[in-house]
C-alpha cells in the first residue's frame, strides 16, 4: 500500500472560488454583518473534479490513498478576520469531508485551521475537534505565518501555540505546518514562501524545549523539509554549538519530513541523511508544479518515480517511507484502518 | 590557488563592538544629532584578531586568499536610520581595509553598505564608490532585506534596486545577496533567515527580467543557495509552468552559488546539479558552524574536504570551483591579480 500524506484540494469545482471571492468582496462592506452562507456543489462536480485529476494520478502512478486537505494556498488566513477565516474553513473543511465520503478508499481527510493573524490558536480548537470527531478527519494544516509573508505572530514554539497542541496530543492528531499564499511581493507564493516556512519552523524547534514539553506532538515539515536536509551539518552543527542535544535525539521522535522534492539528485539527499523513520511518501498532486521534465520525459511531481530509482533503499525502508510511518504518525489512520 | 569567497570579520577587536553599543545607545538621546566618532584598534590588534582565526585556518586547510567582508549579523540595517548605517558602515569597511592593507596575500575587500529600511538604495552609492576606487574593494553584500525579517522593501528585481545595480554594472563588482541578524523571533539569524533570503533572492530573479535589464550584473547567492539546489526540479518545474526560459538561459550568466554547505552529501548534491561554472568555493569561516562533526571529526565548515572527497568531480571542475570562477565572476580581483 501506498499513502501519499500531502494532497491539495487544487481542483475544487469553481463555485468554491465563486464563494470566496463573495465572501472577499462582502468585507469591503462594513454595514452588513458577514454570514456564512452556503456552497451549492453537486457530487458529480466533486466527482468530474477529481475522476481526470487526483485520481487519474493515483492509478497512473499505483499509489493507493492520499490524506487530503482543502488547497493550501487558498486558506488565506490573512484575509478579514477570524470570522472570515471561520466560515472559510468550514465550507473548506466540509467539502473534503464529502471528497472522503464519496471515495473512503482513496481520500483521508486533514483539515484547514480558522487561523488569522494575532488572534490566539485557541480560537481553532472547536474546529479542529468537529473535523477530527465529527468528520473522521486525522491531522491539520497549521500555518506558522497567518500574516502571510509578514510574520507577525509568535514562534511555533511559543506558549502562544500551547492550548492548541494539548488538543493536537488529546486528539492524537498530527498537524502539518503549511503556510498559505504569500501577500508579501518579496515572497513567490510555492517558490519561497513555503520553502522559506518549512525551514523556519524546523530551526525554531532545534532552539526549544517543545517536545520536552509535549512528547507525543508530531509535525510533518512538507516539501522535504524545506532547505533543512540539504543544510543537515549545519543543522547539526548549529544544535551542537548552541548546547542543544544532537537533532536525532532532541526532535526526530516528533518531527518527520514528506518527499516533495521534485528531481533525483534531491530525493536521494533526503533518504541519504534523514533517518528513514522520518520520512512520509508524497507528491502533493495535483500541485505547485504540473509540468513534464524534459530531462527525464515524466512528471517533475511523479515522486514515487524518484524513491523507485533508489536502488540501495532496503525494502524495509521503502515499506516505512511508503506507509509504514504513516500509520505511525497519523496514529487516528491507523485506528480507522483496524476497524475497516 | 584556492580562493575562498566568502568570509566575514567575526573575530574584530572587541573595541567595534564597543563602538556599536555606543552608536545604538546615542540613539536613545533625541537631544543630540548623532557623530561618526572614531575607532581605536592598533594593527598589531587586528594582527591577533586574525592570526590565531581566519589566518591559522587558511593555513590549516590550504586556501590562499579570502574574499572578505564586515561581519553580516552585524550590519544590523534596521538599527537606527540611514546616518546610522552611513557611519557604521564607513567604519567596518575602513577595517576591512586596514586588514587587506596588513595582509595584502590573504585578504581582498567586500564592502557593507549603508543600507536602511524604506530608504532607497541610492544612498549606498557613494560608499559602493569609496570601497571600490578608493579602497580596492572588488564587491559588496547587498541585503534584500534591511528591516531585518519583516521583508518591508520591493523585491530585488523591483526598479527600486535600479540605479544601485547601474553603479553595480558600471564599477563592474558583483554583489553577494546576504540579510544581517534577524529581529523578527521567527527567524533564527544563521539558521532561517540567511537561508530564506538566499531562496527568497532566487525565486525573485525567476520570476522577472532583471538580466534583460541587466546583462552583465552578478549575484552570488551564499549558503550554497539556500534550498535551491536541494529544489531545483521544483525551480526549473515552477519557471517551465510559468512559461519563462530555462533556468541555465534565464539566470545562470548572472547568478552563482557558493560552496557553504557544511556537510558531503549537501555538497555532493550542489555539485550534481548546478553547473561547475555557477559554484565558487567559499566556507564562510570563521562563521555560523564552529565545532567539530563527531561524524567526520573534522569541522563542519571546512568545506574543502568536502570537495576534496568527491572523485568524480573532473580537473577542470575542480580549478573552476577553487578560483576560476571568482576570477570571473569578481572581475576587479582579476585585473588586480594581472596587476601585481
Amino acid at each position: 500500500m501506498i499513502i501519499d500524506c500531502h494532497g491539495h484540494y487544487t481542483t475544487a469545482p469553481k463555485e468554491l472560488q465563486k464563494y470566496r471571492d463573495a465572501q472577499i468582496a462582502a468585507l469591503k462592506d462594513a454595514k452588513h454583518a458577514p454570514s456564512k452562507g452556503a456552497l451549492a456543489i453537486r457530487d458529480d462536480q466533486i466527482r468530474e473534479s477529481l475522476e481526470n485529476a487526483q485520481l487519474r494520478i493515483q492509478r497512473e502512478r499505483g499509489t493507493d490513498l492520499t490524506i487530503f486537505s482543502p488547497r493550501a494556498g487558498g486558506m488565506g488566513h490573512h484575509v478579514g478576520n477570524a470570522t472570515t477565516s471561520r466560515y472559510w474553513s468550514e465550507i473548506c473543511n466540509d467539502l473534503i469531508h464529502r471528497v472522503c465520503t464519496l471515495y473512503p478508499d482513496n481520500f483521508i481527510g486533514v483539515c484547514q485551521l480558522p487561523q488569522s493573524p494575532g488572534v490566539r490558536p485557541d480560537n481553532c480548537i472547536a474546529e479542529l475537534e468537529r473535523c477530527v470527531n465529527e468528520l473522521g478527519f486525522i491531522g491539520c494544516n497549521l500555518n506558522p505565518d497567518p500574516s502571510g509573508g509578514y510574520w507577525t505572530d509568535p514562534p511555533l514554539t511559543d506558549k502562544w501555540w500551547y492550548p492548541f497542541y494539548e488538543k493536537l496530543v488529546e486528539l492524537d492528531v498530527p498537524a502539518m505546518v503549511h503556510v498559505s499564499a504569500s501577500c508579501n511581493p518579496n515572497f513567490h507564493h510555492t517558490g519561497a514562501h513555503y520553502i522559506n516556512a518549512d525551514t523556519t519552523a524546523f530551526m525554531q524547534f532545534i532552539t526549544s524545549d517543545l517536545f520536552k514539553d509535549f512528547p507525543t506532538l508530531k509535525f510533518v515539515i512538507p516539501h522535504g523539509g524545506g532547505a533543512v536536509p540539504y543544510h543537515w551539518g549545519r543543522y547539526r552543527g548549529l544544535a551542537q554549538d548552541m548546547g542543544r542535544p544532537p537533532l536525532k535525539e532532541l526532535l526526530l521522535n516528533n518531527v518527520f519530513f514528506d518527499t516533495c522534492v521534485y528531481h533525483l539528485p534531491g530525493i536521494e539527499l533526503l533518504l541519504k541523511v534523514i533517518p528513514a523513520d522520518n520520512i512520509l511518501f508524497a507528491s502533493e498532486v495535483v500541485g505547485a508544479v504540473r509540468g513534464i521534465d524534459p530531462e527525464t520525459g515524466c512528471y517533475y511531481d511523479d515522486t514515487k518515480r524518484y524513491i523507485d530509482a533508489i536502488d540501495w533503499l532496503s525494502a524495509e525502508d521503502r515499506e516505512k517511507i511508503f506507509h509504514g510511518n504513516a500509520r505511525k504518525v497519523y496514529r487516528r489512520f491507523a485506528a480507522r484502518g483496524a476497524k475497516r
